[in-house]
């Protein structure tokens, strides 16, 4: 279990549903301050922002689910953040602007430049945004070098959510999710990166690189993994272009193991890989084969952007950030009933945030019923491990 | 002007601007009449489907705006229709069952196929999808074939409806725009595919294959071009991954031409297209280079479908379909008023469904004031070719 304080009340707790002997899931939660650049301040004047006392302070909390061991979630654990703050403070001097300067110098070399900034609609929200990109992929190549220098293996989910001038900033690499909980609604604050959610971008990077696949898979979409009887008859088919099906006269290579088979949970990418975002897997090879996992990856992040500004928060708003072992067994709307109806019971309670992240991983993890561990409407509870935040929205200044 | 019919009311018109010598506009309307499977009739037994008299009939409506000349237009104008009445046929046993069977032949090789089916979602609606994206390749590459026999150059967008079984599908590949106005609502049925719009495809192609541009573009994004005076300032970019942005220190490499350049309407593909989708364009390069634009562009359409069995329409309600002339200078909201304010004060007219696409030409194409065309609110009218399908969706089932 974690704890801490980053501002008017932040909880969270990160309990292993104890069924499995190690929990892959890692969280960080922390401030993240960015030194202000003065307007105009050349970079080789650097020495000056160390004099001032400006800073620009932001909220993080992020939860890495690991696969393949530990180890690179706990290097995102550990790194993340830095990445994020060394990307805003790069790109500080756009930040802080309501349109950013076309040079981050200030300097104006085309008196134009502000209409051209202008004109594209760039805006303080996209420079966090691509700062938050590009902090994803700097980390994704740090655990790349670090667990080649270690000699390990395994890679991870990222899901980090940023409080900043106003705006929660959530990025989503893997299968963990974020939703708003809000008096009235439910927003969701990020969507998952599955084999089956990315099966065109997938395919089409087999399509274009046939060698990837190294002749031991085919790139296509079949209902099911083809037999001999198959062959020369026409069956039900997907391509990379394909939102809809068409069939498909079935040839000899059409038996070849699926570069994404399964549904659900059980669809695996090239066989061995249950998500398509995420960082690590730099080494990860398919089974007994040469053939690299990492080309189909993506360690880029979709960021989704709220504004605090457009919206009345109330007292028992939340953000739900969790890992796919919370999704994986109860829904958007289960989560967001039992949001309401505990901090409406626990009003008076000064640790009802904390207690309502171990009520809803409890409540995942469900009860032991003879082998079998069962939630309370008697469906199969979650066997995978299960982090979740619970982070409230009011008064969410009050420490920044 | 084209006039058809092909459901009880069915009107179109389609006008050039006259500000041009050419009309590069092509329009398309046809019914299409797809023969019947006989239900696990093998393929060698064809003839005797030749023998029944089934048929499942729909009804197709399609704009083409051509560049570099008519020619694609017309070929697409001539045959897309053609190949979807053949990819239809094709797959016409997953069209006339609930759940496509997993083997067109109607063959059960496994006993839980159609589990397997059911399982992936797989139903009539995407087997007509899929027949229409493969369409669309197909055309495409009779056109290759086509223009290079004949020795002409120049591509088209392609928009094109096809209602079938209660169902109406819009497949679009350019920047033309198909609408429903309803009593209550505007349903937007396509979205545009320019270089802007796909400036991550794009950029991520020439990513992967960087001797596409051959060291003549550049493929990052700047507000706008760079000059010498940028070299080794830190300026405002985006990459292939971000949709937010950042700052680039610029190197000379910077200053070669941007692969996607200017903003809305003047946005070009390699400075030489303004649409990123459609069909045609095999020959084309980049003026005084090598370079081929075609590996960049898509010729895939993006299907939308609308059920009408989950919408009560009304009299008036109506499917617009029309090439970017008309939605260059009137906005969806704007055509929904014109054509809800002349089909009321048009109740009793027989042509109202054609004068109204008269009407909405007339007024994009404004009134000469001068030398300059000008709409009635004085801005500028179009000055491109302006085609406009008028569908009425009421009473749509009493001629098919």
């Amino acid at each position: 279990m974690l704890s801490c304080l980053t501002w008017s009340v932040c909880t969270h707790r990160v309990i292993n549903a104890e069924k499995s002997e190690f929990n892959e899931d890692q969280a960080a939660c922390c401030q993240i301050s960015i030194r202000r650049r003065e307007p105009g301040l050349e970079e080789d004047e650097e020495w000056l922002i160390l004099c001032s006392t400006q800073y620009l302070t932001g909220s993080y909390w992020a939860l890495f689910d690991g696969h393949g061991g530990p180890e690179a979630a706990i290097i995102a654990s550990n790194y993340l953040h830095y990445c994020i703050k060394q990307k805003l403070e790069e790109a500080v001097g756009g930040i802080t602007e309501v349109h950013p300067p076309m040079h981050l110098s200030g300097r104006c070399v085309c008196d134009s430049d502000p209409q051209f900034v202008q004109e594209k609609q760039i805006h303080a929200e996209d420079m966090v945004v691509g700062a938050l990109e590009n902090a994803f992929q700097e980390c994704d190549e740090v655990i790349g070098q670090e667990m080649e220098a270690t000699n390990q293996t395994g890679g991870c989910t990222a899901l980090a959510a940023l409080y900043l001038q106003g705006k929660l900033y959530v990025a989503n690499a893997g299968d963990s999710r974020a939703i708003l909980v809000l008096k009235d609604n439910i927003v969701p604050m990020s969507c998952e990166f599955t084999p089956e959610t990315e099966r065109q971008r997938i395919q089409h990077l087999a399509f274009l690189f046939p060698k990837l696949l190294d002749g031991e898979f085919t790139r296509f979409e079949f209902p099911r993994r083809l037999k001999g009887d198959d062959v020369g008859q026409k069956v039900l088919y997907r391509d990379y272009f394909m939102e809809g099906w068409g069939y498909k006269m079935v040839e000899k290579a059409d038996l070849k193991y699926p570069l994404i088979h399964g549904h659900g949970k059980q669809a695996r990418l090239l066989g061995t890989l249950a998500v398509s975002r995420g960082l690590g897997d730099h080494q990860l090879k398919v089974i007994d084969t040469n053939i690299e996992v990492k080309p189909f990856l993506s360690c880029i992040p979709k960021v989704n952007v709220f504004d605090f500004a457009l919206h009345d928060i109330k007292e028992d708003d939340v953000l739900i950030m969790a890992t796919d072992g919370l999704w994986d067994v109860l829904c958007n709307k289960e989560v967001a009933h039992t949001v309401r109806s505990f901090l409406a019971e626990n009003r008076t309670n000064p640790h009802r945030f904390s207690e309502l992240a171990k009520c809803l991983v409890c409540r995942a993890r469900g009860k032991k019923t003879g082998h079998q561990w069962m939630l309370d409407d008697s469906h199969e509870a979650s066997y995978d491990d299960i982090s979740v935040f619970v982070i409230p929205l009011h008064n969410r200044d009050a420490d920044c």
